[in-house]
């Protein structure tokens, strides 16, 4: 037996996942936002009568975090399996003595656990909405200054034709627009949870809907046609779209990441390089990894809710445990993705010069489809895409750019000047619809953000 | 070595997944919608001026899947990696000479292939809601039916109080229902696609946009505001989407499967029972362990396209190709939960005196939360719970029923009549707002359905 | 904007993870671990002659772990991505000034997470080898006391057979004396990572298998052929491993929630019931699910570690990282799916009555298959099944039980007389190799444990 | 409504899974695996006397694939849920009368699927250990004409340090050795599974073990000291290394398609380059995305079989059946991977003026390390490392490279000679253990491989 390496600690804290949703997500929030909730069924109960308001005053005075022991009722969830069992009874010995018997009247644990994770969640999608916008707000500039910035495009990681910054910015930019779209939609209809201890709230009698629509009201969350302890829906469309979000943050950190490369070395990504304990010339990327690695965590967070959509009759078994602690990573690894990416355009340096240099790599060959293009009118299609094809072999196999092996094949030199082959090969003049795409970009992100960019 | 088993077939179609689906993922389909692309990218070039009115009639006329040999496609695809370069080839020669230059003019495999990928998840999406209000309309049923038929709630897989099964049903139903309202407003928003060979439409002039516009009119799909080559958002959207529906499907399926237990007997499933090749005497659920494995398979799937979001640059290395095949499984496996789970609701035999007899089991304590509520009135919460808990004990420790054991605790008979104690040990009595709810869902459906059930 | 919930914290530890693996996991283990490493490796250099023997003996000094301010390393690795570059600048200072540039010798950040991540991995297995141990004694027992408990063997959740308590805990036996076997085979296979800068180890001349090897036999990990920076095969066995390990946990645990149902009541898991926030009479499993979400949160995150083989050139772009976390994942969620059903089988209550009783549910048909094969020798076991098949539908069409039934078959008692019948429709009569089945697990499990259970 | 697209087809057949694979797999195959198994069980239980000689002779003699109708089987096998019970049944109406009620005598239809899929899963192994065995021919080959081809190191895609390029063969290598070796490995534990209704063989009496026995003999498969119908580790175990196989095949994959970027331009995989439907030059890597994209999908589906172990007491629920599908994906997929990695490395293209050429970039500060090195003997390494660093910088800030940087560093050049720098800064003279990795990784390969190559 070896000796054991332990301590005392929850983990080393992940460098992937958000310390600010880490706050949202800690003991002492889901505390107070339990706390909130127990509150606002007091006072839902005694807007239609069931609870004396005195009571329901009574209980909001006692739902203030800062009167309970958070590391206490910490140890005792460790114990029931959840914080509602302990926290439920502390608030009961906090609550004066005749107000008692009207705490967490005819709710469940569960009652208390999903509606204090909704507002969590909103929390979360707050705090992700504000980093798309800053994201969006960098790729605005990004997209604006890069718009005539030449580049390759790559398909299948080989330079295809050209195309600019701005357009590839302009990409980055509608991800976070249609992320923003979404997560406010979805803010608007996350649901509180009454059930009772099954579902039906018999124990509030014909009461039911009138104290589910008032405390909704009170947490500024959506009205539920019938609890939803296990129709998981809502929960599921939450996870699967914070996913997608990191997902397409992770796609700006990938093109980063690629466009760093020692031999590509187009951008280098915001905030300090990160340095290597070996390596004295190492600029390493520090943000994409992270960026990448978190939204693939996130990705398989988000398949655990999925998956975990079944769940038996009116309490899962253990299919809700673990959508839990899954959606709580989605939301920590989700975040931590946005984060980084953040950190990876604020500041993110872009050479021109480099990108024009790139394209001319091959020989310039990338321009290929440009001069099919225009040799198209006199010959077709087939004909000036085997006509190229040729001149680009002969550039693969003898060296020399696409210019020169192009004046050499007399079928093209008898269709187009040299200006016009030259005109055809400039980057800048097979650029197509890339402005326009950057400019509808830019406008749906402004009429979405509901800022304008300037 | 082993002697080797092979065959020439693809493998034994699968059991769980839909065959209706794997008809319209099936080559023919795709091939069909290709050309329905194919063709509609000439007109829309044409109606802006770019291709001659007559070369795009030359395309649509040979877009007909029937001049196609479907297997040649396909063995040829095998070799190219996908479908739309040995189709781009063959119809070109079936369009007469003059018109051939004008086939596929500025467009890439890819946009033919996302393309038609969306106009068959449109057929997909149609097939579910179909499926899925089917499943409703029988749910509206069996709710209206058994709005009154008491059962045990059961959560933890433990008897916890009365509920209905009309509420049960009624819980199936909003599923149904969300899934029908959001498939809906994803089946709107199923984006053309059309970039050329790396997003800038370069091949087409200034006329990117006017004719992505006319195209997705064409196909009766969304505008996107830009190409979405590596921007697959939407593509993610949609299998989240399904995985959440074959999820809620596969809920109903489990709930079955355990009512359906020898020990509870409260429910068979619609369809012929499975027999068993050793015992005489088994009715094996079928169609509930194929949803719930065909629901884990798709939220598996899903999983992949949430992963493979991040793709490279301009066309991904790897992710796209993943994405396109888990999509398709994703389609398959999501409709074979759903038509399962509608062989289950179809002809689902209820035994409402078994439920009611099943209520009994335990000495009854599922009734204990409802004499806790009879006795609140009188001592508070915190006593009602510890009078009604030591009852509960004495029942488990020397059985016998709830009702005799409260009536041996004095001082519960010294606040409760007999009569008393027995109106609040009534399930029937017991209910909250079950009534309610199922009254919500059902309206919900109907106006969602945009049908009157009766 | 809402008024944002948030504290300082790390978020609610979780109730499904092993506190215990935390511990192994946490930072101050890590540190722990990687400062024996950089001992080492000064070591295994001095002893081939690349390092001053003093310089070896001041780094090994300055290696320990008291030394250093955990939460500042922490705080540091949050700006590096990992505890390595901060680490290392710490060890350095902490060493004489003439010895400090033998510290990290030829080694890169790598090197030290990866080799302390397998001494962590080791203590892991260890741990997890003695919780199955110690869940296989309590099985051993289950087995030997109930090799005679007939009960119903359940197939897609309907009675099918009668088998004992015994085999089925023999069954969880099994599962527990594979996972030793091959933990402990993994256990002996967990390489040393020393690769340098790039995998070369060009820093150490031609030392570099000779340095590698020395290191691996002081930190008693196995001898790599290579470094394996960008090989992750080793990790993915031990993540798969560990994850298949809490799978077959979670099985004790679905069995087990399954027989506690209401309506079985067949076993009650160990420890003191779950309470209920609203239910008196509730005895919740609380084990049971949180060792079947603990598996599926293992299960998901070794597929993130599957998933992240293909890692880019000589260290991997964010497919590392995300394995890295992925793997401590499987590491606390599977050492708690283990943990928790050793909580479920220490003192698991298991009632023979209820047993024995629950197979005369649905008049005995479970020994349907008995009765066919005490008629197969005079009619062959076509005609078995079907006679026996009608006495079956006899008792679900008309109540009564099988015996009953068989009794009214002309057809039967023609062959079987009154008493066969009974003897036929004895379950404890019915149990094929049940018994050897229970001798050959135990057997094996105390040869692969070492122990003699009595 | 839309005009739906339909075809009666199984979807367009995979370019990323393996066709010899789906051969394998297909209905055929599956029907004369489960006749073989069910011809075994007769011939195993005639040898301890359960059944007439005869009787299993003549069960032999229908167990030929060929007298079935395949496609009517399968038909048949979608309404039961699965082939079994139609094979059974068209077993004992092929078989003649008086040996008809020995037919699956004892048996059940888990059984005749698993043990089929043993049998499966061992062709499957087999071929893929001749793949792998192949693609380490050729990666012994180029290990060897490579062991002095110089390249860059990559880590996080920045270059690093010199390599060569036979190192990194030979860790290609030593993968695919490493999966030779576990696969073998695996290939002889794959259990014969037999444990009729409910896992007792109690229809078998006494001889439940000795008919096992000699069952796993007659098929070559091992013997199980218990059934395992719900004890799924086995098949968790081989899903899991073959998805380990194919992610290690998926890196070489993705190596090469770093390497074939136009940037970089190092190697070209082998087979025809693939083509573009609109750039005339593009020479798309084909099998290196199918590589990547099929190692994923297999990860996915052994990710499914590991979230599958826990099934419900003697036969699963949904859980066995999503695990069945998902093994066949993994297998499908995995083996897909493997097929394309094998095309990618038979007739890689090899560029070493490319490799040196690229080490250039950067000014050459990929041996920053190497005149680190140079210095720490004078300065230690402190210093030794500030000095390189800021003659790195220097090269980043103006250009030039680090030969001439570091000559224009007194504190360098006081310490070393123009020609010491040369020498420092020379590739091939900074290549540490990279030679003794190449044979240590061949050596290990032919002594797996039982082969010797030269």
């Amino acid at each position: 037996m070896t000796e054991r390496l332990e301590d005392e600690g929850r983990g080393t804290p992940s460098a992937l996942a958000s310390p600010r949703v880490a706050g949202i997500l800690g003991t002492r929030s889901q505390v107070a936002a339990m706390l909130r909730v127990e509150a606002m069924i007091a006072a839902a109960q005694a807007n239609v009568g069931l609870v004396p308001a005195e009571a329901a005053d009574a209980i909001a005075a006692a739902c203030e975090v800062d009167r309970y022991d958070v590391a206490t009722l910490e140890r005792a969830a460790g114990d029931s399996g959840n914080l509602a069992i302990p926290l439920v009874r502390a608030l009961s010995e906090e609550v004066a003595e005749d107000a008692r018997g009207w705490v967490h009247l005819g709710a469940t644990s569960q009652d208390l656990l999903d509606s204090a994770a909704m507002l969590q969640a909103r929390d979360v999608i707050d705090l992700l909405v504000d980093e798309l916008r800053a994201i969006g707000v960098a790729c605005v500039d990004l997209a604006r200054r890069h718009v005539g910035t030449v580049m390759a495009a790559r398909t299948l990681l080989q330079q295809a034709t050209p195309t600019t910054f701005g357009l590839k910015a302009a990409h980055w930019l509608r991800v976070m627009t249609d992320g923003m779209e979404r997560l406010g939609s979805l803010r608007a209809s996350l649901p509180a949870q009454l059930g009772g201890a099954a579902g039906t709230l018999a124990a509030l009698g014909e009461h039911g809907p009138a104290v589910t629509e008032r405390l909704a009201d009170r947490l500024g969350l959506a009205v539920p046609d019938l609890p939803w302890h296990t129709d998981r829906e809502p929960v599921a469309r939450l996870a699967a779209e914070v996913a997608i979000v990191a997902g397409g943050a992770a796609k700006i950190a990938l093109d980063v990441a690629l466009l760093m490369q020692t031999e590509v070395g187009e951008v280098v990504e915001g905030g300090a390089p990160g340095p290597s304990s070996a390596m004295p010339q190492k600029r390493n990327p520090v943000h994409a990894p992270a960026a990448i690695a978190a939204a693939r965590l996130a990705a398989a967070a988000a398949g655990v809710v999925l998956d975990a959509i079944p769940q038996e009759h009116e309490r899962g078994l253990g299919s809700w445990h673990a959508e839990r602690e899954a959606l709580m990573d989605v939301f920590r690894y989700g975040a931590g993705a946005v984060e980084h990416v953040r950190a990876i355009v604020d500041g993110l340096e872009v050479d021109p010069a480099r990108m024009r240099a790139n394209l001319d790599l091959a020989g310039g060959t990338a321009l290929a489809e440009a001069l099919v293009s225009a040799l198209v009118p006199e010959v077709g299609r087939a004909e000036a895409f085997r006509l190229v094809r040729r001149a680009c072999e002969r550039v693969e196999r003898d060296g020399g750019s696409l210019r020169e092996a192009a004046g050499r094949e007399e079928a093209i030199t008898s269709i187009l000047h040299p200006e016009e082959i030259d005109a055809a090969l400039e980057p800048s003049g097979y650029l197509g619809s890339a402005r326009m795409f950057v400019e509808a970009s830019v406008t749906r992100f402004e009429r979405v953000a509901g800022i304008r960019t300037t």
